[in-house]
């Protein structure tokens, strides 16, 4: 007998199987009738389902039948407590809507008004397939509570302007200070990560850059921030710095390979360059360009320069969901239509996006793929809903013919959120409920 | 005593109640607690749930709670038989995905595929809430049957150009005999009727399309066509016939109050004052034109120039769904990043395009909003899904936040098709199980 022994059964705690395995690895593969192998966090093996069930005879089996696995999907751009805000005002100018509608609004916000915004947001992409989000808002704090509660992987950060006191900060120190609780109480945790996330080139000055960079250093935090959204923004910069705001950023030492940068809609080819070079990475969001009206980012060409590019829904309230689903359809769809040319943006490319991206723009080289090592987090679309068959090519389905309703698992690290109408970390009626009454609360004066 | 005596009782077969209900009456009446009084296939009342409770004490009670009633979305443009060929190539340009993937693909239809697409599609369209669509394909018998059987409402059309045979006709008699067969066929149907559908003008002849324009005259039947997709058929048109294709159709005496013409992407003011003064309908198509590359339609100021105006998906085989919630999204969006302004296409004129203007679209003054007297065709959106929470403005809620999977009762000429997971017309399993089969079809040399 000359076989290798089977490995023992406890080395695999679970097994996944469906009608297809979507792996994002880097070859691309998709396997019929595959199966993802879990140990502990981690993905042990991916393959066919028979050859996984020989090789894994004891683990844990889950049969998803007509339904794909694939990695998580990456929200990589958002504010999870404007769940409170959705719909609370549309089809506005920009500088309308934020002075009318959100500031006042915000104003009136508590931790717990944002810890409850920011559950229901989890919630929600956890129900439609996400598995990691970056997020910047204000009493943060509530966030990482929340990704904590409802065991989404996330990197958090607390926005930053040169406004004092700010919301949850009385001032810049007060501000560091934060910074540096939250390094110190969430550096060992295995899902959440902060980084240091001032809000934009014209709510800062150079010297709060430069410190928040230094900051994000001191603390081995992240960097992100939101970076030449609109013209206007380029204009503003210029005539204030003499410079488009990414070589102002450059300037200020800002692009790092740990830096992420939001929306990225007027950038230029030399920004691309800088960007590229540092190994900065960028998100687009095209839900939010295009519903407030900022413009097209030139993502194919960014994508042909390398910077490194992930996908995000941006806030609910100018969105107006957190569907990572409907995000590829329009990433693709905006920039086919933008070139003129149906093969700009293709599906792939689209889910490269929202997944390998995704972890490009978290810094978190172990997800966007499943592959043995990386970590488990994974989702399964249902196959069998009408607008899901005929299957010719799995990737065009998912992307273009989903609705972020098909997800019928979540898994991160290894731990199931959600399966098949239930979640296993939150009451959803119960949220629900509050959600309702909170209603209320944000209508007052 | 006074008060007027209540209607008898057997007036109000059913009775619909929801946390909202969407009237899009002329005053775009939205009712909070509110509910739809049905009578056969007919509207009787529209209003305050508890007072329709009142009237109507004996009639059948569907309770809806946390969902919203509103008018069936119109599907004003579609082919529903290319759900076989959903995600069968994508990102290629137009004329090599023709002929290198649909039209072989197309050469092998028989009728029973067609009608298997067909059904596929309507199954599709009942679950997400469309109730009425207008379509047009090869062996459209097939289609009238599905329709007929599935219990939707439609406009259906053969489509003709001016190659013969055609897959379902030997020559252009045999088409026009086609055409009076099933104006006798259906001319007492009480959902469905004939349109006569030339393909585009670049695929016909002058004497053909006056020909089509003489048969639907003479058969009582609509008129619909392809028109202005691309730039290159302008292009074309103007080469081959000296005018703009909007005006060869006019010179042609095409543009009747009857007319529906499809896509309207390259058309400038003066064919749109062509469109308005003929009382002509268009039919957007934004998920098409995207993502085929075809151009941004001129959607506001086609609205502005007062040209009806409904919304379509396309075929499943350029979209890749028949999904008329995120095609509202998508032309909401669209608009907003073409004009650089977000308040371009604001949710009630996305939501007006699909409902009200369906019914323009497809010639039917009973269908697009919830009043006494209307076609009972109404759909219920569930609110409890996590993106469809909190409310502050149910419009927005419908047109940015929901997926089209929200859809919980599908409800046409006083009849439920499909209610909570249910479809009534159809056995949705056994349809699942023939399309997978008729893959392997497909497939085939």
């Amino acid at each position: 007998m000359n076989t290798p022994p089977l490995p023992p059964p406890t080395e695999c705690d679970a097994l996944y199987t469906a009608d297809y395995v979507i792996t994002q690895n880097d070859a691309r593969d998709v396997i019929r009738r595959g199966g993802v192998a879990i140990a502990g966090s981690r993905i042990l093996s991916v393959g066919h389902a028979d050859l996984l069930e020989i090789l894994y005879p004891h683990a844990r089996r889950v049969e998803l039948g007509a339904a794909v696995i694939m990695p998580g999907l990456v929200n990589a751009h958002t504010h999870v407590p404007m769940s409170l805000l959705r719909g609370f005002a549309d089809d506005k100018v920009l500088r309308d809507w934020l002075e009318q509608d959100i500031f006042p609004q915000e104003a009136k916000l508590t931790p717990e008004l944002v810890e409850l915004g920011a559950r229901f947001s989890l919630a929600e992409m956890i129900r439609s397939g996400t598995t990691a989000f970056y997020d910047m808002y204000m009493h943060e704090d509530a966030v990482f509570r929340a990704a904590d509660a409802l065991g989404l992987r996330a990197v958090l950060g607390e926005s930053v302007t040169r406004f004092f006191p700010s919301l949850a900060c009385a001032s810049r120190e007060a501000y560091a200070d934060t910074v540096r609780r939250r390094a110190e109480e969430w550096k060992h945790h295995p899902r959440i990560r902060q980084a240091v996330v001032p809000h934009a080139p014209y709510t800062t000055t150079p010297e709060l850059l430069r410190a928040c960079r230094a900051l994000a250093d001191e603390t081995s935090s992240l960097f992100g921030m939101h970076l030449a959204e609109t013209a206007r923004e380029t204009q503003e910069c210029l005539r204030e710095h003499g410079l488009r705001p990414v070589p102002y950023c450059a300037s200020l030492g800002l692009l790092q390979a740990d830096s992420t940068f939001f929306h990225l809609v007027d950038v230029d080819a030399a920004d691309m360059l800088l960007l590229a070079e540092a190994g900065s990475a960028g998100v687009h969001n095209p839900a939010s360009n295009m519903k407030l009206a900022s413009g097209v980012a030139p993502v194919p060409a960014m994508l042909e320069a390398r910077v490194p590019l992930g996908l995000g829904t941006d806030g609910p309230a100018s969105n107006n969901a957190q569907n990572m689903q409907r995000e590829m359809y329009l990433a693709s769809l905006l920039h086919k239509v933008h070139a003129l040319s149906p093969t700009a943006c293709p599906a792939q490319v689209a889910l490269d996006l929202a997944t390998r991206g995704g972890a490009a723009a978290l810094h978190d080289p172990l997800i966007g793929s499943l592959e043995p090592g990386m970590r488990a987090d994974f989702i399964a679309l249902d196959l069998t809903a009408p607008n899901m068959q005929p299957v010719h090519n799995i990737i065009s389905q998912v992307v273009y013919a989903a609705t972020g309703a098909e997800n019928r698992l979540t898994v991160v690290d290894g731990r199931e959120l959600y399966r098949d109408g239930r979640f296993t970390t939150c009451d959803y009626p119960a949220l629900l409920q509050e959600i309702q009454e909170a209603l209320t609360w944000v209508r007052s004066a």
